[in-house]
């Protein structure tokens, strides 16, 4: 499970591998960096080569985003919708599923509250992947965040959807097996 | 030059060939559609998907994207963001140079007015073109009107910033060119 906590200036990129009822476990952190003196094309195509650097090293199963609300300062916010939409097409581009989660729903998920600050959503990051140090910057802790918040909620949300989907759409016949 | 008008649900594409002080020819106008009912990770697929097959077929040598403002609906904005930045990453992954033109630019780049209404433009990029039709819907002739503000005002900007390009940034050695 991909976890990305967008931006321009530095994307947050966590992949952790558990399941709902089993232990959580930290498979890679990273923050993507671009430089504010670059131009939006070069910043914008930094934050793809880093995300889909990590993709073609992990292989993860699934991407969730931090779902961005243009009620902060507006500048920041179409910088962090951008860099949003390059992860998103990413993952899409690959056939990953997508969810996106609002920072409250991670915040809650790793915390019990969705106000949490900062320094709480780090130290229950650091405790439930069993981490020796905290994930630095906040951008890292949350990308975490938001990968465990999927990983819990993210099991039987991605049933519902995919069986949505299969009652929606017209679909080709698999290979797969059936599940008893 | 290839202009886009960045949304969702209709993003416009259009490609004008022509230089300041020579006349204008259109190439290429499109829209490329996604649905409302479908997730936005399919949408901007779709986006990136319509956007490619322009480039892929016309090999466009620059692209202008409209500069999004987070002054009206804040939903809608964040969709137009997403969709530019797609825009903006898949030129840039093709090493275009992109430009950022806002509205009001495009507008008055042709029409004189930068206030101009949707039917003003029409109709100044219907003529400007020589077209017997005028391109519908208005995203497609916005498409256009940013690609003519880009023929007509990037000429002498892209020089500028090729210039500042070469002055700031250490560059390798290269083959090309004669020394005296």
């Amino acid at each position: 499970m991909l976890g990305v906590d967008p931006g321009l200036t530095r994307c947050g990129v966590g992949i952790v591998d558990g399941a709902p009822g089993t232990p959580l476990r930290l498979v890679h952190v990273s923050v993507v960096r671009t430089s504010p003196d670059d131009d939006i094309a070069t910043r914008l195509l930094g934050v793809e080569a880093g995300i889909e650097a990590v993709m073609e090293e992990y292989a993860p199963d699934a991407v969730a985003v931090e779902r961005v609300f243009a009620q902060h300062n507006v500048r920041t916010v179409m910088g962090t919708a951008q860099a949003g939409a390059v992860a998103i097409v990413a993952a899409a581009r690959r056939g990953l599923p997508v969810a996106l989660h609002t920072p409250s729903e991670a915040k809650a998920a790793v915390t019990g509250n969705g106000r949490a600050d900062k320094a709480q959503v780090t130290m229950m990051v650091t405790r439930l992947l069993r981490l020796d140090v905290a994930p630095r910057p906040a951008d890292a802790a949350d990308a975490l965040a938001l990968a465990i918040c999927h990983v819990w909620r993210g099991g039987a949300q991605a049933r519902l959807d995919a069986a949505a989907r299969r009652a929606v759409r017209p679909t080709t016949p698999r290979q797969t097996g059936s599940r008893p």
